[in-house]
C-alpha cells in the first residue's frame, strides 16, 4: 500500500524562540510497511515543552531533530493496516509518532489504549507522559510528607496540576505558581491546591512567604528564571528541587546563572533532574494508580484543544511562552467511528 | 576545684578574610565540675574549614559562635577530673569542645578512646570528622561504581585525601584537585589517586577533560568557585555532586552566581548536601571500618601541625587559603604519660 500524509518537518533550527518559519508543512508519500510495522491515522497529537530541546542541536538527552526531519511527538492514533500480530485495524495506540496525520511505526513502541475507558486524549496528559513525569518526580524524588510544604511551578500545565494533585493525596501543602489570575483560580478551585501565586506579580518573593510560612520542603521545578530564583532561597533544610523542566529559559540563546550553591551544603539540599523514559515502568504504573483516579473525577485535568496539524507550529510557540491553559493537544483527526 | 585556664574566644565578626584580630587569648577561671561533667586536659584541637560559617551570624545549620564566645572545635583530651562514672582520670577523649587548654565538657558528648590503637591525633582526621564526612558523603550521595571517574576538590586535604581513597576502593578511577605541584605529588605517589591536576594551572577545564576522557560520574566538592565551574559541565549523564563544602567562597562577602540548573535535568544530574553530623551512626561506622586500615598503612593521611594553642588564629586564616598541606592540627599540650 502506498499512500500520501502530511507531516511537519523542521526547516531551520530556531535561535530564540521559535518561529512559523523554521517549520514547514510538506506532503510526502509513506513506504509500504515492512514485518513489524504498523499505520496508524493520528487522532491526537500532544506538544509539550521538552520539544524545543529537540529543535537544538545542542548535546542533550535524546538526539535532536534533523533538519527536514519530521519533528518528535506523542500521538494517539487508530490503526489502519498492521504487519504486527498484536495490532489489528480499529485498534487504538498511543505512541512515539511525531507531528504527522499517518505514521508508520514499529509495534513494538506502541501501547493498545482501552477505548471504553477515559478519553484518548488523557493518554497523552494527565495518564500519559506529563502524568507520569509528575509521578516519577514526586515518587523517586519529591517524596513529599504530611505537613510538608510542596511548591509546584507551572502549576495550571500539564505536568505541574498532576504533581500538585499527588502531593496532595501525600497530605502536603501544595502551593502553585502559575501565570495569571485565570490560571490561579483554576489551580486553587478546580484543581484543589492550597494556595496559588501569580507569578506576574510584583513582589513574587513576598507572595512566596506569604503563602509558605513553614518555608518550602519541595519545589517541583518547571520553568527556571525569576521564579526559581524566588523559590531557592526559600527551601528548608532537607528540601528537594524536583528539576523537571525550566520552560522559561528554553528560547534564552545563552544561560543565565543560576544560584549560588553554598546553600545546597548548609540545608543539606536535594536538587535532582529526571526524564521520564529514564524509568519506563513508571508509564504502567501511573495508568494502573491514576486511571480510577480519572474515571471517577478525583483527578482533574483540563486541556487545551487547536484544531488541525497545520497549526501545531503556532501552538507549540504559544506553549513555550505560556499561552496555552492545561494540556495542549492538537487534534488532527476524529475519534474512531 | 577552681582552675584557670587559656582559650581563644571571638572578639567581633571577621568580614572576609578572618584576621588576627578577630580573635582574642583570654584567661579565664572554669567553674568546679557539676553532676554529669568532665574536665579535660586539651592535647589536640582539630581545625576545620567550617569554622568560618560559625564566626558569621548567617543563618546556618548550626549558631554561630557569640561575642566573646569560645570559639568551636572538635578536641582530643586527657580527662583530669570527672563527675560522671563512665569516664575516669587518665581517659582519653574525643569531643566538641572548643579552643582552650582546659574544658569542662557534658560526658554524653565524649567519646573514649583507645590509647593503644592509631596516633591520637587520628581521631580528629582521618578517623574523626573529616573522615566521617568522606566516608558518608561516598555512602549516601556519591556511590561510586567500578570504571567511574571521581574528581575529588581539595583532593591533599583532610576530607578528599579520605573520600578518594574510598572511591579507589570502589574501583573507581579518581582524579584529585589541589593547589600546587607538591600536593599533586602527594596525590597520586602517596594517596594512590589515578591523577591529579594543580588548579593553579592555566586552563583547569583542558587540564580536567585530559584527566577524565570518559567525563565525571562524581564529584565531591570541597572548595566551589572556578574549579565548581570547570567540572560542572564536565558532568556525564546521572552524575552525583557531593556537595561537602565550598571554601574557595567563604570568605566572600557576597555570594557569587552559580551554575545554570539546565544540565541538572537534561543529564539527571543530583546535588545533594551533607552535614556530617546528620547521621551520627556513621561515626562509629567509619571508625570501625577504617581503624584496620589506618593501622596496616592502607588508609594514608598526612597531617598538619601547629604548636600552641596562641597560634590557632593564625593556621585557621591559612587553611582558608590553602595554605595547610593535610589535617590541620594544633597541638596544644603533651600526649598523656
Amino acid at each position: 500500500m502506498n499512500m500520501t500524509r502530511r507531516a511537519i518537518i523542521l526547516r531551520q533550527r530556531p535561535v530564540g524562540p521559535p518561529r512559523p518559519e523554521d517549520f514547514e508543512l510538506i506532503t510526502e508519500t509513506l513506504p509500504p510497511l515492512k514485518e513489524g510495522q504498523v499505520l496508524t491515522r493520528t487522532i491526537w497529537l500532544s506538544l509539550d515543552p521538552y520539544m524545543r530541546g529537540r529543535l537544538s542541536d545542542a548535546k542533550s538527552y535524546a538526539a535532536p531533530v534533523p533538519i527536514g526531519g519530521v519533528i518528535t511527538g506523542e500521538t494517539v492514533g487508530e490503526v489502519i493496516a498492521s504487519e504486527d500480530a498484536n495490532f489489528a485495524p480499529g485498534d487504538v495506540v498511543v505512541g512515539p509518532n511525531g507531528w504527522a496525520d499517518y505514521i508508520v511505526s514499529e509495534a513494538r513502541n506502541l501501547v493498545k489504549l482501552d477505548r471504553h475507558g477515559p478519553p484518548l486524549s488523557t493518554y497523552l496528559g494527565v495518564l500519559g507522559m506529563p502524568g507520569t513525569t509528575a509521578y516519577s518526580g514526586m515518587t523517586d524524588i519529591g517524596q513529599p510528607k504530611p505537613g510538608e510544604t510542596v511548591v509546584i511551578s507551572a502549576a495550571a500545565g500539564a505536568v505541574g496540576s498532576v504533581a500538585g494533585q499527588i502531593a496532595k493525596r501525600a497530605g502536603a501543602r501544595v502551593v502553585g505558581i502559575a501565570g495569571g489570575a485565570e490560571k490561579c483560580l483554576y489551580v486553587q478551585e478546580t484543581l484543589g491546591f492550597d494556595d496559588c501565586i501569580d507569578h506576574r506579580v510584583v513582589d513574587l518573593r513576598s507572595a512566596l512567604e506569604q503563602a509558605c510560612p513553614n518555608g518550602i520542603d519541595v519545589y517541583f521545578e518547571n520553568v527556571g528564571g525569576d521564579v526559581q530564583a524566588a523559590v531557592f532561597p526559600m527551601l528548608n533544610p532537607f528540601a528537594r528541587m524536583v528539576m523537571c523542566g525550566m520552560v522559561a529559559e528554553y528560547n534564552d540563546t545563552k544561560p543565565r546563572p543560576g544560584p549560588n550553591l553554598m546553600p545546597v551544603v548548609r540545608k543539606r539540599l536535594r536538587i535532582q533532574g529526571l526524564i521520564v523514559t529514564d524509568k519506563p515502568e513508571r508509564f504502567a504504573e501511573w495508568r494502573a494508580l491514576a486511571k480510577p483516579w480519572v474515571m471517577d473525577g478525583s483527578l482533574r485535568y483540563r486541556e487545551d484543544v487547536v484544531d488541525g496539524l497545520e497549526n501545531a507550529p503556532q501552538a507549540l510557540i504559544g506553549l513555550l511562552s505560556g499561552r496555552n491553559f492545561g494540556k495542549l493537544l492538537v487534534r488532527v483527526g476524529p475519534d474512531p467511528a
